[in-house]
């Protein structure tokens, strides 16, 4: 049996998303076949369940668009840092947990590898996904505890 | 920064248990320092809920005791099995998420490897460890998914 060699690095391309890109690779076989993933959700997904129908919606589509553009550029800066080939930096569209496993399955993906925080405030997002990741997967899951211990 | 040097991996003795471990001496550093854990939960921890005050606990502390031996001997042939020294080898007494936590801040691990089932029928259970390993945990957790694919 060898080590990992078909490996999903989930990231939120927060500046940590370079630790956790980090642990993956130092984890992966010679070799490995590393594809890095980032998921736009949609911003009526986001918002729409707190004011439906509002007037602001109208702009979503722009602003989605530019946003984006710029999260493909931090993606590749970030895919660059670790000579990873362009065609292993993925951004998908959707619901985070459903997309990842859904990439892993059609990848053979042997590991996923995702950032979670504590389950403190804001960081409660995060771990959310990590832990929706962790019940669907077909496959090992790897989470990178960002930040302060508990 | 190196690879894993301090794990943990925590093992419900069951056939899967071997699988659990060799993912884990995998992706361990030369030299790593891996240690073996098995928690015993108190059966009236288990059964008190069900069927409180029954005249059947009377007997529990010898069926306990015996339980725990066998654990034992399960536990040493384990880590025989991938030359772990014996004091390496641990069983622990309490509910199993907290008593893995604990043992984890004790001895700095870097690393929690818990082997997980798919959230169905009978493998509940285990997933539902795994999934409070992974909430409380102040280190990285690699889930070792058991069985067949989703």
């Amino acid at each position: 049996m060898a080590t990992y060699q078909k490996i999903l690095v989930a990231v939120d391309l927060s500046s940590e998303s370079a630790l956790v890109l980090k642990k993956a690779q130092l984890i992966a076989g010679t070799n490995a076949d590393l594809h890095v993933v980032y998921v736009q959700e949609p911003m009526d997904n986001v918002y729409v369940g707190i004011v439906p129908q509002s007037a602001a919606f109208s702009g979503l589509g722009d602003l989605e668009a530019q946003l984006g553009e710029e999260l493909k550029e931090k993606l590749a800066a970030l895919g660059e840092g670790f000579n990873l080939p362009v065609d292993h930096l993925h951004i998908l569209h959707g619901s985070p947990a459903h997309e990842i496993h859904r990439f892993a399955r059609e990848h053979d993906s042997e590991l996923i590898v995702i950032g979670t925080h504590g389950q403190r405030g804001l960081q409660l997002l995060l771990g959310s996904t990590a832990n929706s990741v962790l019940h669907g997967a077909g496959c090992d899951v790897l989470s990178v505890r960002i930040g302060a211990t508990l």
